[in-house]
């Protein structure tokens, strides 16, 4: 293949893969012309998929491997078995160079500990975190973690708001990011020991963080912050309860335009603006969440996605790629550290 | 006063306080036309609100107090130096017998630890938890901890599951309700050791409680069960994202509707259908949650409602001191824990 940027995809992964995948890719392929893809997978089953879109077909390596990571596959067992699979492979390839980036729609957990360790955690993070941007009130604001830890420590938070201050300077282009730690409440004793004592770190500490405290969940979609700080339980549990009340709102919306004669004249009338309501909050256009602190671009797809969903998770992975996210992001922490230690240098 | 239904009002609690407090049961007299009320707070201040709603007056008698819980106060501080405040003298009210029910629109925390120690825990439920219904797909659902208890062990919520299954029984009206646990996934392995244990203990009890299994964040809205049992720091997230998310919605359609003259046309047609909806997920309507687990019914409304949110918190304290809600939720909770016993002693 030729040096045009390489994305890695796990075409096994995902409720409706491998058939989700290769349609993301089309619709990928017609925004991105110049990239191309590596596709991990069942080759009998992948082919014929491939033959019926040949635009698309030039542009794909299959690597072959019958083995994929079930959805209900143990972290632990799919790393230990799974070093043949699909997914492992896809990560490997980013591991060597193969490929810029990987998107996978399959298992969260498996994926992220498989990430773990073929790239390794950048120096200065514990752990990975799962982020991604969303609509607000005052535009697009980024939460994390969205579900890879389900226990943080204080400084798990400390450092996830670290990586967020930088995703949100280098991809949403905020020159001075705010940062909000998720709670119950956004006076000082509200919530657990962990997110007060990380909230005293981030209050006190000398990097040049633009800390605004507690936020709550209304604040995440409010925009309050640029960057919305939490532990992995509750930032899985925000997201999808967003998601789920999205859906909630248009069903309503569906039920009403439906409910008298009237209604449905109005429908055909705002029609067109109600499409773009629509669109702007849907979740497929918000699909691709990243995660943040490895060696290298991994990029997770909601699991049930359609192709339009994993289409702009390839984007993502485009962006971040095309963008050398990750390199801007360590040396982010880098300088952020080493001036940290300067100051503690020079005050010590 | 006469032997009519008597309410406990915090007259203090509440951002807009005392006149949203006034104005909120006004709203409520016209509903509840035989109630009573008993108002805690600043006589001075209170007299002359009253004055201007004689209809209300009639209903109302004011027990001064110059004291009130402020916003920001510690529980702990509240304990201990609010004993004449008017929110404490408000809770001691249903203790002596004076009111069926109380409600505050005051700070969360203050009015659960007066409540605990006022009212005390109904036996068998070692914490209280916050609960409240709300609109889902398929109708309505309840979803407790919303915010009693940052954290929580596997005995909480497995407590907090019995006392959503009572209160889905008798206030929802459900024959045999489902249970779900909140979590970041379906699949048993999921989510921290708090919510395995709960859910394997469910899942094996001899308790005819129907358990569904783990719930994610999309299922809240989604229906899927008619109980969603988590802990307070969770709870409480989810519920303001979900409204935070109704407000985008919101706010995005409006925007819409004025983008071009023929959407504004739509909007004519529409209005009443998307008025239908407005209500339908207005979070006011919704207002009023329950402490779960006191002997006495106290209802925490929201500190930033309005007056008619204040009304439909009323709504509740009056809703569950006419069913007698809380004799029935004991006597399930001795029912349940005496069967329990039986079994125990019939397989031991």
């Amino acid at each position: 293949m030729s040096s045009r940027l390489t994305i890695a995809l796990d075409a096994m992964g995902g409720d409706r893969a491998p058939q989700m995948v290769i349609d993301g890719a089309n619709i990928a392929r017609k925004r991105f012309p110049d990239v191309q893809y590596l596709l991990f997978g069942d080759e009998p089953r992948l082919t014929p998929l491939l033959e019926k879109v040949p635009a698309l077909k030039a542009l794909c390596e299959i690597r072959h491997t019958p083995e994929f990571v079930a959805n209900e596959d143990k972290p632990s067992v799919a790393l230990r078995s799974g070093r043949r699979s699909s997914m492992r492979l896809a990560i490997d390839a980013v591991d060597t160079g193969d490929a810029a980036a990987v998107v996978s729609a399959g298992n969260t957990g498996a994926l992220m500990a498989m990430a773990k360790v073929v790239l390794r955690m950048v120096p200065g993070i514990d752990r990975p975190a799962i982020a991604s941007y969303f609509p607000t009130l005052r535009g697009e604001s980024v939460m994390l973690d969205l579900g890879a830890n389900v226990e943080c420590d204080a400084d798990n938070l400390v450092q996830f708001a670290i990586m967020g201050e930088v995703f949100a300077r280098t991809v949403l282009g905020v020159t001075q990011p705010s940062i909000g730690l998720l709670n119950v409440g956004a006076e000082e004793q509200k919530g657990h020991e962990e997110v007060r004592t990380a909230a005293a770190t981030l209050r006190d500490t000398d990097l040049p963080i633009r800390f605004h405290g507690f936020v709550e969940g209304n604040d995440i979609t409010g925009g309050t912050v640029d960057v919305v700080v939490t532990d992995g339980f509750s930032g899985n549990i925000a997201l999808k309860t967003a998601e789920g009340t999205a859906k909630l709102y248009s069903e309503f919306l569906r039920g009403a335009f439906r409910s008298s004669f009237i209604a449905r004249v109005g429908y055909l009338f705002a029609r067109h603006a109600l499409n773009k309501v629509r669109k702007r909050i849907d979740p497929r256009r918000y699909n691709g969440a990243l995660f943040l602190g490895l060696n290298g671009i991994v990029v997770k797809s909601h699991g049930g996605t359609d192709a339009l969903g994993f289409a702009n998770a390839i984007g993502v992975a485009i962006d971040m790629a095309a963008n050398d996210f990750n390199s801007k992001i360590r040396a982010e922490l880098e300088h952020l550290q080493s001036g940290a230690a300067n100051r503690q240098a020079a005050t010590g």
